[in-house]
């Protein structure tokens, strides 16, 4: 029956462990910054040898960028979350911030990407690069490039406070809204901002 | 002549200093956090001696506290926000936050609350509690507590991502858009969050 046992190759161990160090990588960037967060007490967080961390990071800088990195496979989440029709682009796209912030893996990156952009200016960098290309990049919505940014600027600035205000920083009664009472309170707003008239005045 | 000169005393004195000292302090606990920023360099930055830090505030995390407290003058205007009629609330909500976030002192004081907020537990505790008792607190929204709580905390997600996007990350169009034009796209969508009907399904 030896054959039913598989050994984890080093690869496997590689990805564990470094899975591990990422985890407690996110967590001490987002609690103390990149000021207050050494190599040692990330590689004790996560019950390795600093050693570890340096051969697979590099220095404290890779190890931010890699503890920072959205997950690709949220990437191409959000980019087939903007392909729904439009009449129910609002209700998906709430989906999609719920299930992906309330995710074992991609909700602890991005609140780690939130908290430390307050204090890294690179940290900082990759999240406007995540809300232009990923969020904003891909939409396509309006009928030219200024409607189709300014749609989406808009959406993005009323899905990331309310993921700050829910998960973040847990404010109530936001926090305990079930997904229903944020979709039925939610969706029209949003809906607004994906083909509602934004200046009344034209 | 000489009357017309008014030589400052001890307690201007204070004040100029005090103000100086605060500043360089939500610069510096804004960008570094609170692990990375110390009354050394925040004196230096100030260009007063250390010492007088340490007079004025007792020790850093005395200097933090006063570095994040909202200024009376704001708490004062977001109460009178409140009371403008129900019809007009959207409207005034967001003129009160862009004036808030351009003024020289209101501005500063917020960026650090938010951005210190991500790595300092206190800081954290003290924007749950600007939010739920300035913002949250004083409205009089909807028909029940529960109603009136929920309006408010959507409202509260859309302004604070709203000003993270504009004033903190600066994210285009979001960033340049006119007063004006944010009132044309966002009014109607608070609106919504004041008076609209939050659970279609009832």
């Amino acid at each position: 029956m030896a054959k039913t046992v598989v050994a984890p190759g080093p690869r496997d161990e590689r990805g564990v462990l470094s899975a591990r160090i990422l985890e407690a990588a996110r967590e001490s960037f987002a609690e103390h910054g990149s000021a207050g967060t050494t190599i040692r007490a990330v590689a004790r967080a996560a019950d390795v040898d600093p050693a570890l961390v340096y051969h697979y990071f590099g220095s404290k800088e890779g190890l931010l960028d890699a503890a920072t990195a959205p997950p690709s496979r949220w990437l191409q989440k959000v980019a087939e979350t903007w392909s729904t029709p439009r009449d129910q682009l609002a209700a998906q796209l709430l989906r999609t911030v719920m299930s992906s912030w309330e995710d074992d893996e991609i909700g602890p990156t991005l609140r780690a990407v939130v908290l430390t952009a307050a204090h890294e200016p690179t940290t900082r960098e990759k999240l406007r690069t995540i809300v232009e290309r990923s969020l904003i990049g891909q939409s396509s919505l309006g009928e030219d490039e200024a409607e189709r940014l300014t749609r989406s600027a808009l959406i993005s600035s009323q899905l990331m406070g309310f993921a700050l205000v829910r998960y973040v920083w847990k404010i109530e009664p936001l926090a305990s809204m079930t997904e229903d009472q944020v979709l039925a309170a939610m969706t029209p707003v949003l809906q607004h901002y994906v083909d509602g008239d934004l200046d009344p005045s034209t």
